[in-house]
């Protein structure tokens, strides 16, 4: 139960902001942090936390590297995050799928 | 920015056991308290003040009557829920329908 509300969505994933990082992760295999920024329209300190919560749970990876002497964020999506997400989508699909168009 | 995220996604809508309780009267018309109760599987407590957050967003309508002398509670959606849970819907699909299968 620690990630799972009773309707057995991860709730983890479920929240908003971190839906969207999860999904753009989830298509591009690996972005830096300015990208996911302006994708995600969060600020700098809301991002950081919400990778931070990600990442605690194992779902991505975060790699610090310097491109020249600045330094460079790249994240991606582990293989339980995609597992995850994957599992996520198929509950929200079938919560959606259950009703009628 | 009250019941919306930046990202779009209606919050009032989007937490859990409200989502089910929405897709739930989306596709039955009218239902009563223990039904819902049932079926997301709430306690008494939970359910009635997720109603109460509902029926303030102006999403259900809730109707007391007396069936002989036990009283009944029947919900059912309001032409504003009904078209913010597609909204939702359509905001949810958007997501998912930008990744790949």
């Amino acid at each position: 139960m620690t990630d799972k509300s009773l309707t057995g969505i991860n709730k983890l994933i479920h929240e908003p902001a971190r839906l969207k990082i999860m999904a753009q992760l989830y298509v591009i295999e690996s972005a830096d942090f300015l990208f996911l920024m302006r994708q995600t329209g969060l600020t700098f300190g809301n991002l950081s936390a919400h990778l931070s919560k990600l990442e605690t749970a194992g779902y991505i990876e975060v790699e610090k590297e310097f491109v020249g002497r600045k330094p460079h964020t790249m994240l991606h999506l582990t293989d339980k995050g995609r597992d995850a997400f994957r599992k996520y989508r198929e509950d929200m699909k079938q919560i959606f799928d259950d009703l009628p168009a």
